[in-house]
């Protein structure tokens, strides 16, 4: 084990509990204060990211990864609007979730309070250092936040804007700590600091997800990865069916909430897919279809298995003509991630059933999956999206970054 | 990986489902054939278990577990009465959480859902195997059991009653399957199995459980370690606090929620400890002290700092005087098991305090922590108590063995 990440841990915790008692209005001047101490900032973290910037290039890192890495007066604006909304949100500890009298006169309640010490584990994106500091903070959870080595100078900037904010507002600065170690087996402390983490988040691609998983034995929130698909049923009103493809698939196909896979009811097919493809390729999407798919769009690629498995994030759609419902049903419990799934249907029934029998995060019908959202839901910003089934599921807010205790009173009660 | 678990993970995840939709009244006429078939087959059951003890106590099993491992009517009795107070439950699937139109007009539920397939690993008490799979299969959930090898035999028989109760009534047997296999690989691929094995519930001492965390990459639920502490503060009503303690280490002292460590303020430490010293040895207790309470009770043994630490579940007790409240929280939040902490005190501002500052599933004020507890706390059988902070704390009941999913209404709404 790593004696720097455990004295983090150490001071992570310490922090935590004072953290825990503190009052809404402290944290929301210490968020304010963040947001405040990144424009105040803002030369000094643009010209470390440039540093950063000129290094990845320099290693000759991928445009694409370049971009993520890279800040700017925008996203910075965006990371300090972000902060502020936070600070806007309301706080979750201190809610009784529930409450009762037993018949001994024990009066008990269940009651929200913070996680205690949440570890992150993210790529190269800067905005991430504010973005989950940020949402840990409010919900009364110290943060350990371990970047990508790339970012390491923009976040070693912004881990002690964000630090001095909270110190200023008189709570202990050791709530938002940066691992600065990029040395793997640290890593690996952290996944395995149980007693003193209490959860870790990734945040980032596949790879590092299942690299979390595989490795960490504190409790792990998976998050992030979105096969997702809309079936459209025979019943579909096809208009309606062909704007939410659109918008599923080309809206932001970066993202988890697109649509990755269309499957289509063959009695439809022939008359829904050659105007889906039209303008699916009008927008650039590249199709790869079943033998059945290939019988009407004959231009369209040929699926392999892996198609029906990979989330392209990108203007590609696998694209299956299904016998019906069951089919549709069995084909995303079996290659879906449980994430964001969509029947275009106007048959009550099949609504009902596909709504029920889909095992997954959020179960749509007649709407596009890019709807899961913390925003799109109401809650505001989120920390991920959670495509595993404990604790929390889909839009991760402020709640979902905490537990509860149950508090219990009595006038000297004993069991009999 | 075993082929053999994938196969039977695959099954149950088939099995799984089929679950998930099945009526309320399917599921509990399961149950009730579950009860009867214990009855029905009891000279089997009892047969098979004697053939089981007859091999442990030919192998040189310590008493302790050989008593674990014994099954007679009386225990058996419990099992199926265990099952009909299952049936008798409410079933938590289904429920609508929470629910609210956007302003866009979607229609957003947060609707209970089973959590899929649980893997129970337990030791070698026969009566876990009807216990979680009662359990389980109440709350839609298919099973995968792995109990001690000393404990195969009858559960075998078990599990084979309960499989064939289930398919009378017309739901997959496949829902609650035992892993045959003693081998130590078979364990460890259960351990791996995600996306088949939705959450893993280690029952068993602490050996079983770390090992549990040590291996697995699918979710897993910590239960049991209880080092719970009684905290006599300065004001306690010392025969409350007297009458508390004696409960808490006493009642029941092999269980997780018994007392193992009693904190006592330093103005009432020579009043109160001769007091309680007197009553714990009339019940065969062996105290253990810190200096101070050495001076006060000469002929208690030393305490060491591993005694601080340890879960006796035996009648022993670990003494420390301590210089007021702060000092008891930090001993609690130091050597806890975040389990359940009790405060015994008139003082409202130490009491708000305690409650408020104790990082634990449970804390009291003015009670025993022997009522941490499924049956106590109102919810009926539990399936273990949570000292972990994911998920579920404290008693797990029916609803914590579920998730939830967001179900989404639309009317053709995309994204802008």
């Amino acid at each position: 084990m790593s004696e720097t990440i455990r004295r983090i841990a150490e001071r992570a915790r310490a922090a935590a509990m004072r953290l825990a008692g503190a009052s809404t209005a402290d944290k929301n001047a210490a968020l304010e204060g963040m947001a405040a101490g990144l424009c105040a900032h803002q030369d000094l973290i643009l010209q470390a990211n440039a540093q950063d910037v000129a290094t990845a290039r320099s290693r000759g890192t991928a445009e694409a990864l370049v971009d993520r890495l890279t800040l700017n007066p925008q996203r910075l604006g965006a990371m300090t609007e972000g902060l502020r909304q936070i600070a806007a949100l309301p706080d979750p500890v201190g809610e009784v979730l529930d409450g009762w009298r037993r018949p001994n006169g024990l009066e008990i309640q269940r009651v929200r309070v913070p996680l205690g010490v949440v570890g992150i584990i993210y790529e190269s994106r800067p905005n991430v250092t504010a973005d989950a500091a940020g949402l840990c903070f409010k919900s009364g959870n110290a943060c350990i936040l371990r970047g990508g080595s790339d970012a390491l100078g923009s976040n070693r900037v912004i881990a002690r804007v964000l630090a001095e904010a909270v110190e200023a507002a008189g709570l202990p600065r050791d709530a938002i700590q940066l691992v600065e170690s990029t040395d793997r087996e640290d890593a690996r402390s952290l996944m395995r600091m149980n007693g003193l983490v209490d959860v870790l988040i990734p945040r980032g691609g596949a790879g590092l997800i299942q690299s979390v998983i595989e490795n960490a034995t504190v409790p792990v929130i998976e998050t992030g990865t979105g096969n997702c698909h809309t079936y459209v049923d025979a019943t579909a009103d096809l208009d309606s069916a062909l704007a939410i493809v659109l918008n599923a698939k080309c809206s932001r196909p970066s993202v988890c909430n697109a649509m990755e896979t269309l499957l289509v009811h063959d009695v439809i097919a022939e008359e829904f897919l050659p105007r889906a493809s039209d303008q699916l390729r009008a927008r650039g999407v590249e199709i790869r279809g079943c033998p059945r798919t290939r019988e009407i769009l004959p231009d369209a690629k040929p699926a392999t298995e892996e198609d029906w498995h990979t989330e392209y994030l990108a203007l590609i759609l696998a694209v299956r003509v299904v016998e019906g419902l069951g089919d549709a049903i069995a084909h995303i419990n079996r290659y879906g991630t449980r994430h964001s799934e969509a029947i275009v249907t106007e048959d009550y029934t099949a609504a009902q059933r596909f709504l029920r029998e889909v095992d997954a995060a959020c179960v749509y019908v007649n709407a596009s999956t890019r709807f899961t959202d913390g925003y799109e839901f109401g809650f505001g910003a989120e920390v991920g999206i959670s495509n595993q089934k404990l604790h929390a599921r889909g839009p991760m807010g402020l709640p979902e970054l905490t537990t509860y205790k149950y508090v219990i009173r009595g006038t000297g009660q004993i069991r009999a």
